[in-house]
């Protein structure tokens, strides 16, 4: 085992303790506004990337070695456990994971299968030990889709802009639905545990579109999954993230959730926020948009960021949703910097 | 001219004062939901069907007649002044509508002309003058997109998920952002003046897609523009009502808004926005993915909303977007006479 001295300023924002800066990472950090990923992309899909541990730990180190980023997200799409319980999925590009078998019946569910994560996905733990034992000097988030969103693309076989098929199935089909989350609750654990096992120090689960539900419909057909997923893993004892966009309405069911940082999107700010009562670390929440603006609007704008998230501690600075292909690496290094030293410069964070 | 009766309950309710019952309507209540409709476009594209007053107020009219509605929407587009101005609009079959020549610089800006509704959009006005001068027994309301709604689809070149380049032109090119929601506005205040002159009982302003934007910059870039747009339609003497999806963060601006209705999506229940502030007449806010479940579902989910809509009067009963394809004609026709006796029990509204 190496003796790498780990920095551990992410970890501990996450569990609400006092850090000397405030740590920074970016949801899709290791992506398509790399260069050098777009060079890989051009030879191998997705899938093929994954599965390629060496190749995979690379990727995923990329941006923490040129964006001086303070924690690593496993390189990897939310869809990857899903093979394993028999569902067909293929990354399409432009359009993104398209499913040919989607779910129409309470046969459909019940056929789904279960996963053993060191015969279905390998891979996934190879590269996460990789990462974790030898390669990195920064925490990494091991990660998974919340059950509503993979349920969202299962159910509408692909993306979807108002997720009609997948609240019709939940409103007309209650039984096949909770059905539906306990299997995909019971991956989720399964998955999320190995990743622990593996090496990965804190977890982040993305309910990226779980924001076109009321809040009544969430507290009765997601809440409940949503709490039996964060008390299993709870006894791992790694911080744990909740993340969606366009959730602002959720966010304090989020807050009662069994975790520990609740991830916002740009629609609530951080100050409002804690007028709400999310009195948790929160994670968030700069609109990916102003990464194409100029350095001073960006500037001015992280400032206004930084002021709202230092006024207790807890804090972890990212996007509210990922960056985006036309974004320039150097932005987000300079971006970086900045966040650091201006938050290092504050009373209290 | 002739004597009829005009119903108006729904204008009572939009002015806040007592009504007999809850008004109706939906929007895209005119549409692709209904059999008669989706036989005039298959021979019609949306701008022949505008273009011809008799067959754009038979579509008009179509709900009203079978569902029973409190008011009737003119059958058009948002987009539908923009051609006037001097951009090339298409809507395209399943995707929206597309835009050639999208705006890049402030001198695409610059180039933009002025709307006479008299010689630019005669059939809309003539439209409305057959409905409600000879054909309807609710009032008629007339519609218009918002500049930044506009703008999005002006700048993207068509629909979009994320709005980057509508976001990075309004933070990088200011001094051309503002000059771009003038013009609009100026062509927004002038086409709603026209349709109001016309016969139109009551204005609805869709900033559909204003809710990707943070508070803060909707203070600083949008809510001045869209002041100036309701302070001038103001002495019109009409209701006024604003709305948008996904924008319930916004819903607190536009109650500052010189309107009298704030159109409620579903992500924010009536209750939590009378609990926020909200004092004026709201319109909303059923989630219209329950349409496609079974009655029990939507009974019990429209009760919901009228208990909480009757607490004060000034509320309308709508959807939070518009119906889609997919949904019974009978169910539309149920829900109606459902609101309409439901509510008739209740005993303030």
């Amino acid at each position: 085992m190496s003796k790498r001295q780990i920095n551990e300023t992410f970890l501990k924002a996450c569990r609400g303790e006092k850090t000397d800066y405030v740590p920074v990472w970016y949801m899709r950090q290791a992506g398509r506004s790399q260069p050098e990923y777009r060079e890989i992309k051009q030879k191998y899909g997705l899938f093929e990337i994954t599965h390629q541990p060496e190749l995979c730990a690379y990727v995923t180190r990329l941006p923490v070695e040129q964006y001086n980023v303070d924690a690593a997200i496993l390189y990897k799409d939310i869809m990857t456990p899903l093979p394993a319980i028999g569902v067909d999925v293929e990354i399409k590009s432009g359009i993104g994971p398209v499913i040919d078998n989607p779910i129409r019946t309470v046969q459909d569910v019940e056929k789904l299968g279960e996963i053993t994560p060191e015969e279905d996905i390998p891979y996934v733990l190879d590269t996460i030990k990789l990462l974790t034992q030898e390669q990195l000097n920064v925490p990494l988030i091991g990660f998974a889709g919340a059950p509503f969103t993979l349920a969202s693309y299962m159910i509408e076989g692909g993306p979807s802009r108002n997720y009609h098929k997948t609240k019709s199935f939940m409103y007309t089909e209650p039984k096949a639905w909770f059905a539906l989350m306990d299997k995909l609750a019971d991956m989720t654990i399964v998955y999320l545990k190995a990743q622990i096992k593996a090496g990965a120090k804190a977890i982040q689960i993305f309910d990226s579109w779980v924001g076109t539900l009321n809040v009544e419909d969430y507290k009765f057909y997601i809440k409940p999954v949503m709490s039996r997923i964060f008390s299993s893993l709870r006894e791992e004892g790694v911080p744990m993230i909740m993340h969606g966009v366009g959730a602002s309405h959720l966010a304090n069911e989020w807050h009662d959730l069994p975790i520990d940082v609740v991830g916002l999107d740009w629609r609530l700010s951080i100050k409002e926020a804690r007028e709400r009562g999310i009195t948790k670390a929160v994670q968030g929440n700069m609109d990916p948009s102003y990464l194409l603006s100029s350095w001073e609007v960006i500037e001015q704008h992280a400032k206004s960021i930084i002021d709202q998230g230092t006024q207790q501690p807890g804090y972890v600075f990212n996007l509210g949703h990922g960056v985006f292909p036309e974004v320039n690496p150097d932005t987000l290094k300079r971006l970086t910097q900045f966040i650091h030293d201006y938050s290092k410069s504050k009373a209290t964070h």
